[in-house]
């Protein structure tokens, strides 16, 4: 059966992939003010345990793909805080004009 | 090791509940703009492959959650055509008036 992870390898990659245009989408903009943060700490706490689960039953597909993913995920929440503390303090400053 | 399994539920109880609080969002404040379609559609193709994977692999805490997942990423793929859409509609009429 091993030689399917490549299959494993294949999902993998796709999953790895995925928060990348959103991740750039959100830099772009400048604004993560659509974004769920509740979604992005779920998903980073799940990255964790599949890694845990791949390396357990010796899948590297499945902790390698975590692993990346959890570093993509932890990059939307840095920068959902980050846009969302500048678009608070620009509104404090419109109010104070 | 199949003791272990309950890990991968766990891992797949919140890679299945973290889409939620993003769908919700996007559905309250009916608007997407922030939102990258992209990954959506990238993530629907992952959970594709991942159902499979974990199929040929017999392992049900990735197929059942990647199917969970499937339904709430598609979802979100509906909900950001949908708003996209009413927002280039109401672009447009405040364009003519």
């Amino acid at each position: 059966m091993e030689q399917l992870e490549w299959l494993g390898f294949t999902a993998g990659f796709f999953s790895m992939i995925a928060f990348i245009p959103q991740v750039y989408k959100t830099y772009k903009i400048k604004s993560a003010e659509g974004i769920s943060i509740q979604t992005f700490i779920i998903y980073t706490i799940s990255t964790i345990l599949w890694t845990t689960y791949g390396f357990l039953f010796g899948k590297p597909a499945i902790y390698i793909t975590n692993i990346v993913m959890l570093i993509i995920s932890s990059t939307q929440i840095v920068l959902k805080i980050k846009y969302d503390r500048a678009d608070k303090l620009a509104q404090k400053q419109r109010r104070y004009k």
